[in-house]
């Protein structure tokens, strides 16, 4: 038996790092920026903690485009280099193993701005040059240096005349790049990655008016201190309004409510998550949550990170603890990943049940805004299903708002029906159940306004938590039967009398869709009236919703009720000329199917044609 | 001035291709069996050349799992390894540079099937396994040699007592992986990895009849020869259907037709995509492409790959020549990438135009199911806008279907205004502008049925490319209006009168939102009737789309037409009983409503109320 050691080596890393860590070409500018603010911030620290004795002042990040002689300058006032340092950080950069590269790559990452964390992102700026140079001047006396390389390992290092401290990287940016040394470019990545990044970064210059005069001063395109990075004690409703309009210049609306996101262990990230206006399509809401580190911008795709029906809503998070790169199978089996996405849930909760305890009425303005996020929330996330208990809100037609407690409450008197399950009623369109809306509320029974997509699941979901209760669509069944109670009406009608009475309808109308039911009711209530049983239909929703055909594929079934005690019906009893008995069913039948929606196309072209002729 | 060598080496590269490659742990599956496949399609050619004498047989790549003692099996009757190969192969990867690295990595994804593109592949089973053992035999005339090693560079290399040819690697698994000692979720990876990998896989067994008895047999879990890997000419329709059952168990409807690329230059891809039928909700259509490398699948999200309209496509691409793990603005500056892009994007068009041209008939049959992917098309993708006009169909509520030319040629004649345009009249749904769709057919005039939700936008497009052309919903104005002659209907009333009969029914009605224009109709025309116009209507769906709110703030607004030739004109103006003429009115007004599709809710109940009434 031998032993050894693996060997697996590699010299030179750099084209390693372009490729798999940098696939795309315009992080070089974000890799560049973070340097210098990091070289800021570390002298900031060090004169802050007496081991740099020179003044730190106002100290700016600048960029410059120097499109004639195709030159991009990146210039900061932080701590520079040494001619030692140089060969140090930026010539000699090996590791033992990869362990010691991981190490130093995970570190880097948890501290916040003194050592940035895209550790070698200085090489990505030989994406888009074809040469580099690097003027730099220490903050200790040392002089400055000038290093150049063209890409291939070779370079020198000679003196510089530069005069004041800090690091100027020149990129002579390569022929295939050229897109770099547009103004607007430039201008569209700094507003992209280092809008919110915590040292002053120029670009250009502006006019403002000074009393009476123009003066030219730096235009500064980013605001180093985002209210995300403030307390919430600092901060007031304008602004978090106003760092809203700053993160979406072109969004009108105002949000509705935010939640300052803080926190330090087991993880750290802050944030401030907005809850839009939303509107239709949901679709085109998702990624609009920014994902920041250190205040330079990663991502705005935060699918994994925030819990899916999370992410329509609007605004930042920044976390050092969220790694990058990485698959979303990845993500999901990251410990701290899923204590960050379990931390957002509940603070959103909370949130949601202090604006609720606190102004029950302003919460109600905004319930049919947030409705839909909340809704899917209870179905997909058990744990904010339980906390949204107290505060979940079921708002009747008439704009009145329960919360489930309080609905149970409310309709247990007179909703209970005769096997004592009390019966929610809901409409899901006020507008094109109106006719049976008014049915259940001159029985004086609370009607909801269940108008989501998802509402059949979330449906389902409470009739199972709650067995003494069932929903019903106020459409389901006359109002009578949805609610049964022990009261009968007596039929006008005999027996035989309703039996000749539904075989007539049932030929005339001749048609297997509509079953026909006869019904002793209020001799005022509809002489006709269509319903669709609540199971099937609601069934098909939950599938429908899904994509599922199963029942989809079932053809629309409805009854066809027929008071036996409204006049109409008497009458088509007694009337003896077929063709006036016919003409009566038809337009009674035309008149229940216009109160449900059903009548159309070419049945509802003839009925407006033969109503016209009526009042001619 | 000095100069040197810039230098960034790591010595033990491992843990970083483990972190960077393959952030996805379960990925280390499919590395092992393509290293598997590697080595038996590697000996499969040396036996066709003659470099090697054995017998190739039938070798299979089996998995096993050990759950006992925590042991995952994946051994090949490949060409196994010496120990000198062992040594070479496994303990000696040394590059003297990342370009070397990379080279090798690039090259070997170039080869088809020889060398596994997945290179360095095996130093992922060390993702879930605390040690791994290879054992393994060589096809020359050597001893087999047992390497062992727990994760630290450190290895064991001894003999074993292995008599078949191949190599069997051993995973331990780890205590954080015991998900892969599960049979489903090996299965599961199998499934989706190596579905149509080139040697056949075992994975446990299973029981067959042959003949009265049961015969336990090998439970093979890939197709070695998927349909794509074929030529057109060996396969039929039946196949192809049958591929698609294969990719899609849980399909049920079969594909509309299919499209077999096939290209060598400049670059190589092979593949089958389908046309499938289309369900309502569009975003869950998409990514069900599936992209492989070799055989191997990789991903099924190919944005970027595939022009966006056809992500709603089904089906195989398999092609080397496609970057892994770049981000998508990568993706979509790769050269390779933009013409794979535009060449499926001619085959697709190519196909559409063959089918047109080889059966009509059929194609016509198709189009409902396929145009929102064309329609779309047509809209993003300017080449295949300009190739859609040979197939591209408008199908009339008929059912007729005419090419944008034979469109205008039927049309010319009969539907040329006074002003020299052609008018294109349309219609959304055939149900909701019933009444609209017959006047116009009565004048003998062709209505399309354009229902895409996209509609607006290509209308637009067609009136641009078109100036002799202007669409016109049928509801947008009256009939004769619509398509302006220079014959003119007489008015039966005075000026006087029709000014009377206007000034009534603007107070009766008394809704700004109905502007009343009196028109002399022919005498049978509908006496009352509500339009929407044309431009603002098309502009507010359109700017819907695409979530713009601008116009969508705007009320509906419509006009209500009085036909000054009906009898129900004279009947209100001559009418002397205030009540009996304000019920003609609304009446009529209703009815307009009802046509429109705007009668609703409470005024909906009213007019059912009231006419259940006047039949009592």
């Amino acid at each position: 038996m031998t032993s050894g050691k693996i060997n697996v080596t590699v010299e030179n890393i750099f084209p390693l790092i372009k490729k798999f860590l940098y696939s795309d070409h315009e992080i070089f500018l974000r890799e560049l920026i973070s340097n210098a603010t990091d070289a800021t911030l570390k002298l900031k620290h060090l004169t802050a903690i007496g081991e740099a004795t020179v003044e730190y002042g106002h100290p700016k990040i600048e960029v410059k485009v120097d499109k004639e002689n195709k030159k991009l300058h990146i210039i900061d006032q932080g701590i520079g280099m040494t001619a030692e340092e140089v060969e140090k950080y930026i010539n000699q950069v090996a590791f033992s193993g990869a362990e010691e590269f991981l190490e130093k790559y995970k570190d880097s990452a948890k501290d916040s701005g003194i050592i940035g964390h895209f550790g070698l992102g200085f090489y990505s700026a030989f994406m888009v040059a074809s040469k580099v140079e690097i003027i730099t001047k220490s903050y200790k006396e040392e002089p400055a240096v000038h290093w150049t390389c063209d890409g291939s390992p070779e370079f020198t290092l000679e003196p510089s005349n530069k005069t004041e401290r800090g690091t100027e990287i020149i990129l002579h940016i390569a022929d295939d790049s050229t897109e770099f040394l547009e103004d607007h470019k430039i201008q569209q990545l700094l507003s992209k990655y280092n809008k919110f990044m915590p040292v002053p970064i120029k670009f250009g210059t502006k006019t403002e008016k000074e009393g009476d005069n123009e003066v030219v001063v730096d235009a500064i395109i980013n605001n180093p201190n985002p209210a995300w990075t403030k307390k919430p004690s600092e901060l007031n409703d304008e602004d978090y309004k106003n760092f809203y309009r700053e993160l979406y210049p072109m969004q009108f609306d105002d949000p509705l409510f935010h939640i300052h996101l803080n926190v330090d262990h087991p993880f750290n990230l802050t944030g401030i998550l907005y809850f839009p206006k939303l509107s239709g399509d949901l679709s085109i809401q998702k990624d609009k949550i920014q994902l920041y580190q250190n205040q330079v911008f990663v991502t705005d795709n935060v699918e994994g990170i925030v819990p899916e029906f999370l992410t329509m809503l609007k605004g930042v998070i920044d976390s050092p603890d969220i790694p990058l790169n990485v698959s979303r199978s990845y993500l999901q089996a990251d410990g701290n990943v899923k204590k960050i996405s379990n931390y957002i849930t509940r603070k959103v909760a909370d949130k949601l049940k202090s604006l609720f305890n606190e102004d029950r009425a302003a919460f109600e303005q905004k319930w049919n805004d947030i409705k839909i996020v909340l809704e899917y929330g209870m179905l997909s996330e058990d744990k904010f299903y339980e906390k949204a208990k107290d505060f979940a809100l079921y708002p009747t037609v008439d704009e009145a708002f329960f919360t489930f407690e309080e609905l149970k409450a409310k309709i247990k008197a007179n909703q209970t029906n005769k096997e004592g399950k009390m019966v929610v009623l809901y409409a899901s369109n006020k507008d094109a159940q109106h006719s049976y809306i008014s049915n259940a509320k001159a029985k004086g029974y609370e009607v909801l306004l269940l108008d989501s997509p998802i509402v059949s699941h979330l449906i389902q979901k409470l009739e199972m938590d709650h067995q003494d209760i069932t929903f019903a669509r106020v459409d389901a069944d006359s109002i009578d039967n949805l609610i049964k109670k022990e009261e009968t009406v007596v039929s006008k009608l005999s027996e035989d009398e309703t039996k000749k009475l539904k075989e007539f309808i049932e030929t005339t109308i001749n048609n297997s869709n509509y079953s026909v039911q006869t019904e002793a009711l209020d001799s005022n209530a509809e002489p006709f009236m269509i319903t669709q049983p609540e199971f099937m239909r609601r069934m098909k929703e939950m599938q429908a919703m899904g994509g599922n055909t199963i029942f989809g594929s079932f053809p629309d079934s409805y009854n066809l009720i027929v008071n036996t005690n409204s006049e109409i019906a008497s009458k088509i009893l007694n009337e003896s000329d077929e063709a006036t008995k016919n003409h009566l069913v038809k337009q009674a039948l035309d008149l229940a199917k216009l109160a449900q929606g059903l009548l159309k196309g070419e049945e509802l072209t003839a009925f407006v044609k033969r109503n016209f002729e009526n009042i001619q």
